[in-house]
């Protein structure tokens, strides 16, 4: 894939230099009790990043504006690039007040400290599920910023994503026309389930590899809720999770459907019809088949070239896996993935 | 498939008349208690046997052992039936002692009244994987009747099935050239955890779609704790799961221990040349495709001949997906798949 490739790169994560960025925005008595996150417990033991990436200016990888634009944005012609950051995490505090607050100060301080500084830069709104209501608020306030592209949810969250107590926020999100990005998060940190159906993992390693079974988890969920159905315009865009795990997923909601369509009244298609219509999947980090013939087969099998995004996960490590394969697409399907289907699903 | 084409078939869920039935060999204080296991909390509201189930004597489906003969046996041309029964849910009893005597009364009623009535019946060691030294000993009393041919676990456990406080369990089973099943349970119920990991799903449709998270999680522990490496003889019999979920294991697990390699030193293989090796996956109720080349592509992807196993799922209904599949196979590929596989694997 050439580098002067037009792209739409829908997963940067974004740093603050420090939680003190947000103080700004921050108001008692939550700054007293700090912007910090919960974590999942599993440190990593390798660094994931990739090189170059810290700053010159200093701080964490990923926290300088101008920096990105040089290392990330410019070489790889970027044309919009969309913020997922880190803060969606808000979602596994248990206090959601304190989560809120946090989540409102975070997109303030994006939309008027970081956003405004490159035209390419696109951000995404943060908000505390543990109360919807709050969420639609916080959604209403922020949607209407041009230089605001999505929500933004983590997989860490109070309850399975289809549940209605979340509805409202779908409602929110498609009312002002955003797709909902949903990220591996801090799952098994704070107010969260164990991250596993069988508990907690002992290693990095395997929590690490737990990232298709949350997916699995919240995608069943919004489905069999029928929130495609109904919230016809919404999209959501799965990211950083791979896909070599759409196939079973799409199969066997249908086989399950077909037997149990009368205790789900409400959807009125093929589940696979509406992960089709209303889902896409980042495209990095991916899969790795021992023959790439393998990959291009379950490409086939979730129609690629409609369904995955182009995504650096930048600052993350890009171990060219995703290149390697959209190069072997037609030009028409590299330009949807890298492109098309990002500049749609965002309205950019 | 012909009917006549000799076979093995790896999950046969024999019921009793009543837990009575086990109360011959059922001691106080626990026969006051009952031998009720925990369900799941998500009753089925469809009814999942098959036509003509339920045996003439009366009774749940499949719990006339000459029944079975009739209906199942002889019909298909089945040379050997494991019987996997209800009860590897005494995993998810919260008393440790309640569960053990549960689990020996089944083991000695079915060894007894059971097994003895057909030549093909096989029988497999239920046990409480809560004390794992009561599980060893239990092994250790059951597993020289040539009746018994492997272990059987729920995937409704108190844990990960990789995490060392279970590795007595397998230390037992190799010893004694049992292989492990493991088949999905009543996750979510009694002692075990929520069976997503973003809690408890609202729906039967997605409790019984869950299923792959569980299989996920436990492969993962498995593999990544070194089970394969510590026992090298132990192989392990993952039923009623499908595969579709399978080379998406193989992929993430192998691009994760290339980064993480130094966090499991006790890998000596890649884990996909583990999984190879020592995991076999039954072939019924399998994912359907819309395509059935997809699931051949699939099936290539995890060299199904060698890893397939033939199963009923007895009484459960066989929708013929599997036997569709089959057909499609080479006719030594499919002579792997009803037979040969199985009879190395149980050591019939």
């Amino acid at each position: 894939m050439s580098a002067t490739m037009k792209k739409i790169d829908v997963d940067v994560h974004n740093a603050l230099k420090s939680p003190r960025d947000i103080y700004p925005y921050f108001p008692q008595p939550w700054k007293s009790q700090g912007a910090g996150l919960p974590t999942s417990g599993y440190p990593s033991p390798i660094d994931f990043k990739r090189e170059n990436s810290i700053p010159p200016s200093g701080g964490p990888a990923a926290s300088d504006a101008d920096y990105i634009v040089q290392h990330l944005i410019e070489p790889n012609d970027i044309e919009f690039a969309i913020m997922t950051g880190h803060y969606f995490d808000v979602s596994a505090l248990v206090d959601p007040d304190h989560a809120a607050a946090i989540a409102s100060a975070y997109n303030d301080y994006m939309a008027n400290d970081w956003l405004p500084k490159h035209a390419s830069f696109r951000g995404t709104i943060v908000v505390a599920t543990q109360d919807p209501f709050q969420a639609v608020r916080e959604i209403d306030r922020m949607a209407e910023r041009s230089s605001m592209a999505a929500v933004v949810l983590s997989t860490a969250q109070p309850g399975l994503l289809g549940q209605r107590r979340f509805h409202p926020i779908y409602e929110a999100a498609a009312r002002h026309g955003l797709p909902i990005a949903i990220h591996p998060g801090a799952d098994g940190g704070g107010g969260t389930y164990p991250p596993t159906p069988s508990g907690y993992p002992t290693h990095f390693m395997e929590y690490h590899l737990r990232t298709s079974q949350s997916f699995l988890g919240h995608m069943i969920s919004l489905v069999c809720e029928g929130v495609p159905e109904k919230f016809p315009n919404l999209k959501f865009a799965m990211l950083g999770g791979g896909v070599s795990w759409v196939p079973h997923l799409l199969w066997r909601l249908d086989k399950n459907y077909k037997a149990l369509r009368s205790t789900v009244p409400w959807l009125k298609r093929f589940p696979s019809e509406y992960i089709r219509d209303h889902f896409l999947f980042s495209a990095n980090p991916l899969e790795e088949a021992y023959d790439p013939q393998n990959m291009l087969d379950l490409f086939n099998m979730i129609d690629a070239e409609n369904v995955l995004l182009y995504s650096s996960d930048y600052p993350n490590r890009d171990d060219g896996t995703a290149t390697n394969l959209l190069n072997r697409l037609s030009p028409e399907a590299r330009k949807k993935i890298v492109y098309d289907n990002a500049k749609k699903l965002y309205r950019l």
